[in-house]
Parts: C-alpha cells; structure tokens; sequence
C-alpha cells in the first residue's frame, strides 16, 4: 500500500481542498491519502472556524483516509517550523510522496532554488540579515535575499506566492530530516482562478467563506463552494456550539488575559518580541474590539500573521521556554480514518517510526499535554461546556 | 481637630455602618471621622458588591469626613495584614483614636488579652504549631491555642467571635508599629440583636443584604436596611454597569485563567499552598458555575474564606513574591472628602506622614499600580467598558 501524505488546515473544508486531495491521490498513484492536519489553533495565528474532530470529518467525507494532528507547538509556528512538524509526521508514517498546492505547479523549479540556497546558505543569511536592519518584516527580508540570490535568473520558483513559500518550506524541511520522502506539487486553483480540472466546482478560499459567514451568510448559503458532507459538519457544528471560532469570539478572554498579565509577564510568551509587549498591553486597554485591537498594533515590523501567533500563545499561555524545548514530533495522534486508512495502520504499524496515539489519556509527554490544553483553550472561547471532549472523542471512523 | 479612624468595607453601605461611624464620633469625641476602606476586592476574598467610588460615595453621604483606600495588598490579605495595614493608614493621617464595632463592646478584655499574649508569645506560637498539626484550619489554630493559654480566666475578649478577633487583631497592630493612636470600641449590633441606640434602624449584615439582592430582592427593597442615600448610590450603579460584582459574574474569567495557568503556575499566587493548586485545577474542569466550584474545592483544611483569597490572588495575578515585597503602606489614596475632611487636609497635611495621593497617574510604586491593577480586573469582571475609570474619577467631594 502506498500512501501520499497532505498538509492541511481545512478551516473549513472547501472544494478547492477536495481537488487537493485527489489530485494528490492521482499524480502520486498511491493507494491512500493521508492528512497531516492542524488541531484547534491554525497557523495564522487564529482559533480554527470549527474544532479540529468536525474538520476530521470534513476530511474523511471527502475521500481522506487517515487525519493525523498537526501538534500545537507546529500548527501555530511560522512556516519552516509548520513545515518541520508536518513533514516529519508524514515521513514518520511512511507515506512515499506529499503533495502541496502551489501558485508555481511544478516541482522543478523548487528542487533548483533549494540547491541553489543549500549551496549559498552563508550569503543567503548575510542578505537577510541586511534586509532586516532596515525594519521590514522577516518575510519580506527572506524575500529580498532570495530575490538579490537568484538575481533575475530564469528557472527558480517565484517565492513572493504565499503557496510556493509554504512548499519551498516543505522540501527544506524533508532534506534536512534527511527524508527520501518525494514531494510533489500542483498547481494551485484559487478564487480568482480557473482550472479546467474544476469544471462544476466552483472554488473561494477558506478565508472567503470565513469571512462570508461572520458577515452574515449561513452555512446553507456557503454550499455552493463546499462538499455537501461538509455543509452536513458544519450545520452539526453549530448546533452543538451556537458559533464558529474567530478572533472576535475569543476577545474578551484575550484582553483580560493581556491586562491581566501585563507588559513585563507577557515578553515570556512565544513570539512576543522587541517591546510590542507594552502596544499590545495598551491596545487591549483601549479596544473594545478584535478589530480595533489589531488596527492599534499593526505595524509595518510585523504581519498581521505574526501579530495573531504572539496573540495565539499569549491567550494558551505558551511560552519562548516551551517553544525551543521542542525538536522534533514525538508521537502520532490519529483523528480520524477511513476503512483503507484502518487497513493500512493495520498493516503498516512496524513501519510507523513514532508511538500511534488514538486516546488523548495516552498523551503523556509536555507537546501533547500541549495538544490536550490547546482544545480545553479553544472550548472556552466558543463557551463550551464540553471540556471532556478531548478525552471522550476517540478516532472517527468512516468505513 | 480631632480625628478619629475606623476600617470599614461597605458592601455595601447599611445602617449597621451608619450606627458604627455615629458612635465611633459621639465615643471618640472627635470633629470628624477618617475611613479606610477596601478597594475593589475585599478581605474575604471577593470582588466588592459595588465599586469603591460607589461606596465612596454612600460613605460621605453618610456622614464620612475622608474616605482613604486601604490597598488591594491588605484589603485581601488574612487579618493580621488587613489590620496592619488599616491602622498604619490611619495612623499616618494622624487619628487620635480608632474604633472597631466588636461582640464583647468594651476595650479592656482586649487589652488584657493583647497583654496575655505578648507575654506568652513563645507558648502561644507553640500552641498554633500544635493544632496546624493535627490538620486544623489557620484561624481555628489560633483559636485553640489561645484557648489553651487563656485557660477559662475571665476578663479576656472572647476570641471566637468574628469581629473581636479583627478587633484584636487592630490593637496588636498599633502595638507593633509603636503608635500612640488609642483603641475604642462599641457594641456590634447585627442582624440578630436588638440594641436600644438603633429603635428604627433596622441592621442586617452586608453579606445578607448581598445574598438578598443575588436571590431577586430589588435595590428599591432593600432599602429597610439601609440609608436612602445608599439606595439612590447603588442605583447609579445599577443603571451604569447593569450588574453588582459577585464571583459567580466573574467565575467566567476566573475559570478560564486556572485552565490557562494550570497546576504548576497556580502555586505562585498568593496563598496558594500545599498541593491546593491540582484540587484548584481540576475542580475548574468540571464546575460550570462558582457555587459548584466551591463546593468541590472546599475542604476542612481552609476555610472558604481562605480559598477565595486564592482566588482572588489568581484571578490579579498577584503572586507569594509579591506579597512578600510589601510591609507598611507606601501612600494614602484620597478617595472622599467632606467639606470638615478637605479643612482637616489643609490644615493638617503637614502633619500626614505619607505622600497623599489624589490621582492614579501619581501612584507610581509596585503598591500603588496593584490598586490600579485591581480595578482593570474588576472593571473586566463586571464588564464595564469604562477601563480608563481609575485615571478619571478624582476624589469624590462632598461639600
């Protein structure tokens, strides 16, 4: 059985994810598809639209065979450390190849511009370094030093697209875990682009239909862009939570948080850099908002990304110390699986190089507590009574 | 002019109190009364009803001359702190005499007792050792020991009563800070005892009228109990925030910050001891409302009291390490003034001997951005979006 490997966020589950996956399944020939997917917190920093067990159905409807979750200290992390943990878990569970959407839609010319950096590695850190000492974004400094390093030349993956940075991080990330795991790409379709592979699906981005939704559209409405299965998980969904997961949603317990720490303890927390400590303790004082609060502490230092990450482990209490205590996955936590996916741990498991988890009882090691914690945060901010829920919710299976 | 001081909470305002401030003038002889009161949390470990402006005000309607906040470090602290830190304040203002309502009503057993125990001091820390031992909460250690070392004489105050404990608490306060400021006393009147001075006032304790109101008594009703200028305060209150400060208001964000901190992090508050912190977090997990919370902390051990101090301490965020860092008040924050409080201040500022403060923006030390501290978390707790209110209200004058 060969298995290709994804990873995913599905907030929520669209059909542009739907094409993912099977052209995923497709370009690699493998016998199943598995999802290396983000737990509660997402890697823009934000609390998931919907829990992490209704997006594990999403994905089983829709053709998945196995979800395994993205742990907290990754899933919330900036790209190469997302990445890190993503390919280690796929590595870790044997797939052959993964597979990620990108704007470039060929794998060629990302295989050239990470020679092209392993062999400059020294250079490429000096120009970032410089392009950083004027202010700007680390993202957009990475950007200036590939850019002043491929000079033009034709034949480099275009690493100004957010989909191709993502999957130049994915390969970075397979090399240096000295992984023969083979990455494959397709070209990526998005809102404002047609595939002829999509005739009838019609696609938005997850943010889209986020933002469609807070903005007053009901999930029936959001049909048109989703898998009816999904559409049936999310109507379930707010029947049990009375709401989605945003930002707004978790701000009251965000700004008590923020003024309830204050300047001097909130520089501990992951991310939180430079003395953006006393701005995101005075906007908090200020705003009565999410929105008020974030137009008070952007800058053009940051991102809004970067901003809602140092946000996300200020809210969970994650710390800098946590953060660099972590190398590599230490286990594998199963959310969900299909009847092939069921039949391949069953036949797979010698090769499977990390303990396969199914109970969250059984997550005994500091990042998994971390997993347990970052849900019993994420139900507190959608008002949820169900605190159990990590514990009572074992794999969903679809057979 | 002569000022007598008292330490009082109002919380709220009630004709108890009334009764308090007119005997502590007519036995003090003074021209005018001093009040310290506590902040926006109070001894018993409980956000206070209704804001200290609030009671500021039904203070100073009531016949208050100054009205002087004793700081969040005492106003939550065990007895023997409160007291300190309440006749240092009035100490520092310069008050001939203070007065304390008691059971026992006469100042000499407690004298006597006060003698007893300086005298005795080794036996009596011996005796506490004794019965902490055998598993007994703090206050009734004290209780025991100073039974044993009493041994049914007469003429000392009875120390198993509530309010002749902090009476004695008071006049070994003064002792220690060698202050020359003379200790009255007067007859506590309360719910259950009929005292000729009070013919048509009727008395029910704070904490009876706050019960009433939580079970659906309006603030209109309550008026039986207290003066009709403390019923048009509260109603200003009412109308402003919509809702009376109760830990069951605030359980939410109480709730939410155990989940957060976990068992680890909650040892460092104030007063969290002994293995508490685990009992603490996993009573959080399962109670949806404070009530049911309470009921799974409580143990013999502490008394319920004791606990919300805990709370209290978790919710702020104030630590052991702080606590250890104070010994006397650092300051007197104005919060009231009679027209006969503001001459007091004029003539006698030189005789003040700690900087007065009228303005938030001038406390300027660790004590005093605790005060300050104490008010954004409760303004949190009852939802006010008047954050800035600390830094807007100058001292309330009644001229």
């Amino acid at each position: 059985m060969k298995a290709v490997g994804i990873i995913v966020e599905y907030n929520p589950f669209h059909n542009g994810h739907l094409h993912h996956a099977q052209q995923a399944r497709a370009e690699s020939g493998a016998d199943l598809v598995i999802a290396v997917m983000s737990g509660q917190f997402l890697q823009r920093g934000e609390p998931a639209f919907v829990d992490k067990w209704t997006r594990t159905q999403m994905a089983l409807d829709a053709g998945i065979d196995l979800v395994i979750e993205l742990p907290y200290v990754y899933a919330t992390a900036q790209a190469s450390d997302f990445a890190k943990g993503g390919v280690a878990l796929l590595d870790a569970m044997g797939c052959e190849s993964f597979c990620f959407g990108s704007e470039q839609g060929q794998i060629t010319p990302f295989l050239n511009s990470l020679q092209l950096l392993t062999e400059h590695a020294a250079e490429y850190q000096a120009f970032i370094h410089e392009a950083i000492q004027t202010g700007i974004s680390y993202p957009k400094s990475l950007n200036n030093a590939y850019l002043a390093l491929t000079d033009g030349q034709a034949g480099f993956a275009d690493l100004t697209q957010p989909n191709n940075i993502l999957g130049f991080h994915y390969l970075e990330a397979a090399q240096r875990l000295g992984s023969s795991i083979k990455p494959l790409t397709i070209q990526r379709i998005g809102a404002n682009f047609h595939d002829p592979l999509t005739v009838g699906l019609p696609i938005a981005s997850a943010t889209g239909i986020r933002e469609a939704f807070f903005k007053g559209t009901s999930v029936e409405e959001l049909s048109t862009y989703m898998p009816e299965s999904s559409i049936s998980s999310l109507k379930m969904a707010e029947k049990e939570y009375g709401k989605f997961g945003s930002w707004e949603h978790f701000y009251p317990l965000l700004r008590f948080t923020i003024l309830r720490e204050g300047p001097e303890n909130l520089k501990q927390y992951a991310e939180v850099t430079e003395g953006i400590e006393n701005l995101i303790f005075q906007s908090a004082k200020t705003a009565d908002n999410f929105e008020n609060f974030m137009s008070l502490v952007k800058s053009k230092r940051y991102t809004r990304t970067r901003i809602q990450r140092m946000l996300t482990h200020i809210y969970t209490g994650f710390t800098w110390q946590m953060l660099h205590s972590f190398q590599l996955p230490s286990y594998i936590r199963l959310l969900g699986m299909s009847k092939t996916g069921k039949s391949f741990l069953n036949h797979k498991k010698k090769n499977i190089s990390l303990p396969l988890i199914s109970r969250a009882a059984d997550l005994n090691d500091l990042m998994g507590k971390l997993d347990i914690h970052a849900t019993t945060m994420y139900l507190q901010g959608i008002e949820s009574v169900q605190l159990k829920k990590e514990f009572t919710t074992p794999p969903i299976y679809r057979g």
